[in-house]
Formats: structure tokens, C-alpha cells, sequence
């Protein structure tokens, strides 16, 4: 088992020297540092002094992940998540989120204030809860997941850690919790894999701008796998479900990439037709949105296993 | 009990005289015709021949809701659907759905074939099945659902049956099935219900164009209610969930207007400030998205109701 | 020569009776209300109570073409636009215009404060000029054109004065002034035209919301002419260019129908292939954008004649 | 007079060492490659064989500006453009252009195919000629400029050369030409300038993807120049106007980084009221797409220097 031996984090993806080598198929443990490197721990702290753009999202890696090649696909496999602290943090800020103007989306309207809350786990962990300017409390289910997860991109591009895209990155799919596995295309030798961005909990869409920001102790597995030539946007497989995840703006082509995505991997698993692929999932997939307040914004295409397997006799099994 | 005592519909909102009159909180049935006016019965059949635009979507209504006034917000409970026939259809079209250019979206490849599927239910009735090519079964759950739902639109306006917006209409929000209530104010006396567009299964987003397109005898009840000042778009609720749906394109924007109008909701509803409210929302809403290949696309945004009772202490319950 | 006699007008396109009749080729004139029905005069003026929404953007018409069945094409050709008073208005609104958040684009900053200004014709009447707080002025060049012309709507729908459409409506296009013509498919017999909106300026997309709004008496002609089976959108023609107008949300889609529809019409008339046509629109045309805060967005594509012809040898001369 | 040296050139804007030293103020001399690498040259050609994605774009520089800081706003003056043959090439490629599915668009149609086009200069050197299949010819009147044109990305990001954004990049306004100055903030000291992707013409919008690409001789100057706090994306300078490029999709949010930063600069210049100025950019704005086929959509909010000096007091003259 290894562990990040210091607390120096990597705010870009790409473009950086592995900290850690890893066996395929080696199960590890990193621990993972919030998205405000935990610096914003009061409703009086400042994010934007704390942790001044781009200074935000400290990723753990790079990765180097031994026996995978640039072209490889790796699977990513997230194992147990575990809480490294009693506390996670949310914002809403000046100029982000959804429901509000941001740099890319200006208007000529007066920004919204800025708000921070400390949301601090119930006595049976299963809660998260945050008390009001009255005095009650809001309360959430603890949901844990990684909101970014990525390898090194194509090209020899290098990306701030916010961004998503086919590399992976800063996803926010709610469903990357434990026992999940994502795949992705390696683009240099080792994969170079990054994570971080806990999330104690998160709606869909990561309205405001941040989730409920925690620190985790993650033991994750990853190794090389075959898949089929249509693989190209990062593919998502737990107990239940298969999935494809779209990154783009508008909304609407990160569906269409979702989408067509997981048409081209059913039609590779099942050897059904792209019409007869298409037709099923028009009548039973589901769209799940990460984010809509990155670069790009996520969206997941997912489908019940058991409806393509096996009684429409897959070729491979999932 | 009331039931559409003849087989002639309608393929517009508003601009019709009420063929239906029913009491507040009366329980009554109708008879809904599927979106090809059931003339669609075999895989060999032509859609655009035997449902040609704009003769399409027929609904059922207008039904007159008595002790309704223009400005009331009227509560439309779904009780029961029951399927009217024992298979459904659904097809692939050129120039429709996400995944083609369209009229409003064109492009210059050649236009995907056309196709039919005929799905029929399971023994247990739980499923839905259809042939493939090689004579697999493709099948998937039966989830029943209203595909339009809405009133006469504001000002006068007339809008195809195949349009969604605040005034409800073919929204293809899954969610619009036995035991949900969808509320939308009224914009002439009576609110002029129209109904239609039967869905055995339908994934989100009816991303090929049409669901699994049935017929139902639907049981449902009208009633008015009181809401507060912020009521603008469409409202849902079930025994777990509100909800508020938004309709625009991109789909960016049907979410930001469904989840500031959830915001607006819980705040009436709980007293919390605006941004506590907010914040409610980003650490735990979920977002369904209804359509992406009507006039406008649409999405909900929902939230648990035990999440905004009675912790939070509502001024209201709900 | 024929006026409006009254000064009644229509607030929605389709649905309405004619209140006019003219002759195929017969120029008439009719005065154009600005689109606050002439009611806010001064600075101090409040758009939103003498102008109470949908009680914006008053028409003048519907205008039934004798000798226009539905289905043919109708060329509106505006002869001359002639300034009705020596002063225009403008304004901007809550929640209105590209750089606020708007009822289908909300967000939870403030909104905007509102703002009138007069503009008056300089002595040459060439330029527009409104003061500035601190005494000094605006202007901007004389660059008259109609908003809104149209026909009633295709399959019985009828939409609000400010909605733009296949039918025309609201378009917003500044190219619509003196000597040109905007082609549009009748939808009913005498394709019941409408006119309005007139603008003294308008920058592009129309940022604020409103242009400087102010009436005309403009003189038009109306006739059948006849198109090829590609004709869908709005076409445009004037001296220099032809053009065809996209209407859509978000405003890339606007650009694909009327990019898609002027590489069809180029076809048509030069029997270019679809991708030479293609390649010579890629090269030199020109999107100028009408509108982008209506409910659909409005651009218009156009290519010089000389380009298409006679080097290109047309079937037909233009 | 410098001159880049050797045919090497870079494929992606940051991460490289600098190739040219310039003082500032010193009028310099490049050769510019054409976008395939000069390796396009006949209608048999296979683009993608020739220039294999991502070796697409090839940029000469980085040029290092001597005396500019990180921070700085650097004038980058294009004084002469010498086209450096006498022809240029332009494709249709599958997969790629506003009228075709695109990787992050993606549709099930069968994609387009290619074509490759070799236009010629006319022996006056003002238009662009190319044959069509039946031996008539297609014409289009030169207007040069570069595509693409920026510095080294901020926070030590590496993007592919198609990019575009608030580093400049592959903006793609035609406006770019002779005359014309880009203004942009150095990241790095030096501000690592690239330049390329010549065009001798090119419609709004670069429809089908690819301009007429052609290689040049380019002088051009760069020089330190102050500015306000409020600079933020590109900005851009002509003898007649000043504009601004917004680029991100949709298209909308691009129009209003264009068309706020505008408004930002305008009062910065005329000491307005953001409301005045707001109000002014209405009525006479002009807003001119660039491209709608990069990772980002380009737009330029430009106003007549006229209307805002002398006659609004401006405190700066521009």
C-alpha cells in the first residue's frame, strides 16, 4: 500500500512528473486534499484569499501506473472512500455557478454575495448537517464520490484541474463513488493518473459552484483492459449499469456525445444493430447530469446491464 | 364517471372549446389515443403517411374544470393508467431526435432511415418486449407515464400539441405517471385540460423522438389550490419529491429555470433565505431530464421531501 | 393608397381578422405604432405599466393579399419607411435583454434597474441623439427598418407579437428596411401580413431589448411570386445580397438554418452542387445578427449577387 | 528584420521555448504556413493523411517580445500581409464543420465526404477563383488575414493550436487583417507571441471548417501599451473601430463576453454610465462571428470609433 508521503498537490493536469508508481491491478491508498486545499475551515474564511484561482482543486499524482502504454485504455477502480476529516465545505460565490452570471456567461446585473458553510457529519455518518441563520439545520445524505478523476490529455495539452474532458478531469458524476470504475484512454506511458475533488455530497449539477468539499483516504486499483475501437469519451461501469460520459457546452451536445457514446458500446457488447441500440436506449437509458458550471459541463448516459445482457445474447458478458 | 364519448381529438393547445365539463376533485376517465392517432400498428407502417405533420400528438380535451377561474393554480392528480391495448410503437425517423439534425437543427448528411418497432407486453406485464433483426428480444420496464399534460396557454396563444412550456404540454417527464400531481395556472376560466400522448417506457431525454407510444384509459382529478407568489412554471409532486419543470433550448436553460424555481418554491415553503435555499439544492437535487427533441426541451428538478420536512421546520407542510 | 384607418391593432400573429385588403402589386401605405403603443414619451415614462406585457409590440393588420392562396410564396416589398414622429424610445428592463438573466435564463443576482431614453432626430435628420446624464450626448446613425413583418402561422397556431418564426414575426433583422423584400410561405388564403416594430437604429442582436423604437409610415407591396421546393425559412433580397433567416435557440442553431436554407436556395438558382454551394457560402457569407432576446434568436445569412451570378452561369438571374 | 530561419513550426500555443527575439516597437517580417502544412496541394490530396489531427495549424514563433512582463497588455500590429503563393486549399471534411456532427456534436448519420478545392488568384490579384465540376468557376473576392494569432495561455496551459480564447488563439475574425490590432495580456514575460493560419478569404463563420488557406509574408509589431482594469478578453483596433472577441459555445455566451467587455471598455474610455454605454452599444453595435466550428465559437462586438469620440467627450482619445 502507498500513500502521497507529503501535502504538495498538482493544480494542473498534464505536464507534471509522477509522484507515485503503481503496480497494475495493485490496490493503493492516497489520501486526497479538498478542493480549497484545506484552507477554508469557518463560515468567516475567504475563499478567494485561501484559495485563489487557480490555485484551486490540488489533485494527488500524477500517477505512473506500470505495464500500460500511451493508447492503452486503463480502468480506474474505486474501491472504499473514507472521510478524512468530520467536516466538509461549500460555498456559493461572486460570478459562479449556475444561477449566476460567471466570466463566460457575463450579465451587467450586481453579483451575488459570498456565503460559506461548515456541513459536519450526524452521530451515525450518514448525514450531513449545517445549521441555518435561524437556527434549524439542513441536512443531506452523505453521497461520497471523487469529483475529478483523470489521466494526462492527448497532444501534450495541460489543463487546469477544473476542466473535464476526454481525459476525465474534473467530472462531478455524482456515481464515481466506491465500486465504481471508470475507463479511460492513456495518453502517455503510465496513464499519469490524478485525483481529488471529494465530495461528501452533491446534487446534480453542482448548482452553486462547489459540492460539500472533503479530504479522503481512497483506496483505489487500476489496470489495463481491452475495449473496442468506438471507445473515445470516458466509460463508467458499477454493479448494476454501464455508462458513457459527455463533456461539452451546451448541455445539450454533452448529452448528444453521451448518448451516441453508449449507442457504439452497447452495438460493440450486444452486436445489435446502431437502429436497434439507439431504439433501446431512447426507451430506457438514463442522463444523468455531473455539472453545469466547469468548462465544459457532464452529463452520464447510463443502461441497466440487465437489459443488454444476456437476453439479448451479448457477445461479452459485462 | 366521465369518459371521451367519441374518437375525435385534439393536435393544439388552446384555441378549442372544452368537449369535457368535471367537478373539482372529481375522479373521472378518459381514453387516450397514442401519438400516431393508433393508426401506427405494424413495423411495415409509415408514419409520416398515417400521422402526417402536424396531425400528430392528438390529445384528449379540452376538459373544463369548473371552479376554475383564469389565475387559479390548478392541481391535475394522476391516479391510475391503465394501457388500452396491449402493444405499443416507436420509431426512428430522419430529421428527428437528439442524435439527427433537424429542421431547427439541419445539417447536410443524408437523413437516417426510418423505422418501426412494435413492443408488446411481457406475460407479467412488467416488461416490454420487441424482436430484433436476429431475432433476439429487446426489452425494457413498463413505466407508464403521460407524456403531455398541460392547460390552454396565456394570452390567446395556440401552440401545436407537440410544444412544451409553462403551461405543461408535452413535457415527456417521466416522473408523470400513477400518483403524481403536476400544477399550472390557469389561464382561462376553467384551465381547458388537455391530456395525451401515452408512454409505456421512455428513457430520458426520448432521445430517438418518440417513446414507447400507447393508449391508456387514464383515471385523474382537478382541483384548485393555493400557491404562493412565485409560482411561474410547472410544479410536480409525489409522495417523495417536488419538483418544478423547466422548458427551453439549450438545456442549460430549462435547468437554470428549473432549479431557481425550486429555490423560489422551497423558500416559500421553509423560510429559508434565498441562499440557504440554494445550497439545500446543490448538495442534494436531482435533474431529470424530461425531452431533448421537442420545441423546447425540458427537465426537472426535483428534491426529497423529507429533506425540507420537518427538519427545517416549513411553515407549510407539504 | 390605403392607411389604417383606425388606430386598433393586433398584439398576437394569426387568428385575427383582416382589416385590410390589398391588391397583388399595389403599393399602400400604413402607419406603424412603436412598440409601446406610443405610450411612453418621456424619460420618466414606466414601460411596464403603459405597456404591460403581452400588450407589447402592437401590429398593424392582419393584411389579406388578394390572389395569395396558402401554400404560395409572398413577396413583401417595402418601398419606403417614413419617420411618423421626430423622436424614438428606448429602454432597459429588469430581467430583460442578452446581459440580464431573463424569465427563460434565470439566475438569483439582482435585477437590473430600468432606464428610458428619448432620442431625437439631429437637424439633417441623419443622426439620433439622446443625453447623457452629465450633459453630454449619444448618437448614433438614422438606420431605419421594421422589426416585425409577417404572416399568420402555419397549422392554426397563433403567437404573441414578439416571437419570430418561420412566419417572420419578430425578426429583428436590420437589414429590413428601404427596398428590400422578405419572401415568406402564406399559411392561410391572403397570408393576413403584419407589420410593425419600427426601428430608427438597432445595433445588432438588439443587446438591451428594445431598439430605438418608434412609427413609420411606411409604404409596401405585396405579391405571389414563385420559389423552388427548397424554400422553408424566411428568404431575403435586396439590391446586393440574398439571404435566408434562421430563427432558434441557442443562436448556433439560428446560423445552421440559415446557412443550411441559403445553400439550398443557391443550389436552386445556380445548379451548383450542395457541396460547391456549400464551399462558396464557406468563403464569403455573411451572418448578421437580428436578435438575441426574443424568443428565438434571429440571424440571417446572405452572399453578394455578383457571386452567384453570372460567373456561375445561374439557371436563373436573380 | 527578422525571419523565421527554418520550416519548423509549433502545433500548440504555450509550453515552447521561444524561436524569435523582437525589441518592441521593431517592425518584423514571418513566413506563415498554411494550416496543412503546404502539404495540401491538389483536389486528389487527402487532408487528413497529409496533416494528421492534431498536426493541424502549425504556428510560427513563439515570438518573445522583449521588455514585456506577465501581465502587461502587449499591441500586436499586423502592418502587411504578402500572400506567399498563388494558391490556396480548402476542404470539406467528414465529421467537421457547422453543418455536419462533429466529435463533441455527434449524430448517427452517415457522415459527409470530402472534398478538397485549389483556388487561384485572378490576374488582378482581387478575387479568388476555383473550377466547379461542370467547368464554370467559383469566385470570391480576396480578403486576407490570419486565423490565428496569440500568446502563451495563462496558468502554464498547453492548448492545441485550433484553440481560441482569452489567449487569442485560433480566433478566426476576419477582421484580422492589414491594419488591425490585437491587443492581449502576456501570461509569461516575453508573452511568447504565435501567428499563422493565414486566409485568403473566408466567410463569417468558416461554415464548412477550412477557410482558403494560404501561407504569407507577414509584418508585423508588437509593442507594450497601458490599459484599463477592467481588460479582460482580446481586444481589437482598427482606423475605423474598437471591438471586442468573445469566444465560448454556444455562440450566445460568446456574444456576451463580446458585448460586456465592450460595454467595460467603452466606459472606461467615455467616463459613461455602464447603463449609457450599455444603451449606446443598442443602437450600434455590430457583432461579427468568426468561426463556428472550433473547441470555442469566436464573435467580435465592434462599435464606429465616431460614436463615442469627440462627441461624447471621451477622456482618453482613442
Amino acid at each position: 500500500m502507498h500513500a502521497t508521503q507529503d501535502r504538495e498537490f498538482v493544480f494542473r493536469v498534464g505536464g507534471h512528473e509522477p509522484r507515485l508508481h503503481v503496480a497494475q491491478g495493485e490496490a493503493f491508498t492516497v489520501f486526497t486534499e479538498d478542493c480549497f486545499s484545506g484552507k477554508l475551515t469557518s463560515v468567516d474564511g475567504e475563499p478567494r484569499k485561501v484559495a485563489p484561482y487557480p490555485r484551486v482543486n490540488p489533485l494527488t499524482g500524477p500517477i505512473h501506473v506500470e505495464g500500460v502504454s500511451a493508447g492503452d485504455i486503463v480502468a480506474i477502480r474505486l474501491i472504499s472512500l473514507t472521510p478524512a476529516r468530520q467536516w466538509g465545505v461549500a460555498t456559493i460565490s461572486p460570478d459562479f455557478g449556475l444561477l449566476s452570471g460567471t466570466r463566460v456567461n457575463p450579465n451587467l446585473q450586481e453579483p451575488q454575495d459570498e456565503h460559506v458553510w461548515i456541513w459536519r457529519f450526524s452521530a451515525d455518518g450518514k448525514v450531513l448537517e449545517t445549521p441555518t441563520k435561524d437556527g434549524r439545520k439542513l441536512r443531506v445524505p452523505y453521497r461520497p464520490f471523487h469529483g475529478t478523476l483523470g489521466v494526462a490529455p492527448a497532444h501534450g495539452e495541460v489543463r487546469l484541474a477544473v476542466a473535464p474532458g476526454d481525459f476525465g478531469g474534473n467530472l462531478d458524476i455524482p456515481d464515481l463513488g466506491p465500486g465504481s470504475t471508470l475507463y479511460l484512454r492513456a495518453n502517455v506511458d503510465g496513464a499519469h493518473v490524478v485525483i481529488g475533488d471529494g465530495h461528501y455530497a452533491q446534487g446534480d449539477g453542482e448548482i452553486a459552484g462547489t459540492a460539500i468539499e472533503g479530504a479522503f483516504n481512497t483506496t483505489l486499483m487500476c489496470e489495463r483492459v481491452e475495449m473496442d475501437d468506438a471507445f473515445d469519451w470516458p466509460r463508467f461501469e458499477n454493479d448494476d449499469v454501464i455508462g458513457v460520459i459527455g463533456c461539452a457546452r451546451p448541455l445539450d451536445d454533452a448529452c448528444r456525445i453521451a448518448v451516441a457514446g453508449l449507442v457504439r458500446w452497447v452495438v460493440d457488447r450486444t452486436a445489435l444493430s446502431v437502429h436497434e441500440a439507439h431504439q433501446l436506449l431512447t426507451q430506457c437509458c438514463r442522463l444523468r447530469i455531473g455539472n453545469l458550471v466547469n468548462p465544459s459541463f457532464s452529463v452520464m448516459c447510463s443502461i441497466d446491464k440487465w437489459v443488454v445482457a444476456p437476453r439479448v445474447l451479448p457477445r461479452h458478458r459485462f
